[in-house]
């Protein structure tokens, strides 16, 4: 068992090192020889842990959203009211201004190089979508939803606004901190709900 | 005045050639070699229309923007009544599923990909943005926006469904045709209006 935790993390410790070349040159560019150089490994001992450069970006990928399912489920777990809960989720899923949790910036990289493989199949949904619908059908079941609401567009629209929110989170940080997002999210909710999420000044 | 007309054309058709390789490879794969390839020419004489890669990209950018901004005019100044044409003007921002016009995914991908250049500025907008303040500022005029609507709000979550449903339409081309786009445009301006923008099924 041992050796098998060991490779793990060290699996682990690779990606987020490829994280950070994606973060910072884009994923064309994340090479096995540039994640290698990064991680202090050669090329070699990186082959050892992940056979060819698809296979560790396909990694790297799913950790990014392995990592944020176990935060979405902290919040669910947790003890702020249900609204708060959700907004807190919708949170989880966009960059930070500080940069220093760097998994939702990763994902919408990935879901955005996935506009130009064509080898892949055209139906993509990531596992934040997922979560999305989890979030509409919290809303429901809390009677939150506005009666004249379509549970599908809503979806889709919701999951729109969260891509559209964080690649403009990446794209211009200092000006979208946690508050103005938190406010957009709020805005958002109060227009397909019967309640106020909370205040918007 | 010969010249100058054949230079321009040269350039816009090199600044088509950046396009598909950008389309297909990811900018950060457009190099000037790459480019030249594309368009036939030899590196020494793409240097002749443009003395940098940096160049050709920003001149490539700008092309797209100025082609959909000539379409949004071209809306504008048609025949439609006010509704179809904000509806129209919002359909010429996304890509189309028959990919046949690139400006739209040139766009997106030249957004997203400033969210990891370093050394541009941190307040990021491109024409896009004045383009959907100007048809929020005829929802205003014509009366159409509710009344609870705050302006600053509904433009920013305009621009952010717009980046979101032109990302889903790239990744999902067959699933987002013209029908589909048109009927969650109609659906989320509903949503902020006092009038209806048109049926939903």
């Amino acid at each position: 068992m041992p050796k098998l935790i060991e490779s793990t993390n060290r699996k682990e410790f690779i990606a987020e090192c490829a994280w950070r070349v994606i973060l910072a040159k884009g994923i064309e560019k994340a090479s096995a020889r540039t994640i290698a150089k990064e991680a202090g490994l050669s090329l070699g001992s990186l082959r050892y842990y992940f056979s060819t450069q698809e296979e560790l970006l396909m990694y790297a990928e799913a950790l990014a959203i392995e990592r944020m399912a176990g935060k979405i489920e902290n919040v669910f777990m947790g003890n702020l009211e249900p609204k708060e809960k959700i907004l807190e989720v919708l949170l989880q899923l966009l960059p930070n201004e500080g940069g220093e949790e760097p998994e939702q910036a990763v994902r919408l990289f990935f879901k955005f190089h996935n506009t130009h493989r064509s080898e892949r199949e055209d139906d993509y949904q990531d596992g934040i979508y997922a979560a999305l619908k989890n979030v509409m059908s919290n809303l429901v079941l809390l009677n939150l939803l506005k009666k004249e609401a379509n549970l599908q567009l809503e979806t889709d629209r919701l999951s729109m606004l969260i891509d559209g929110l964080a690649m403009e989170s990446l794209l211009n940080r200092q000006l979208w901190g946690r508050d103005r997002k938190r406010k957009m999210l709020i805005y958002h909710l109060n227009s397909l709900c019967k309640e106020e999420f909370g205040e918007l000044e």
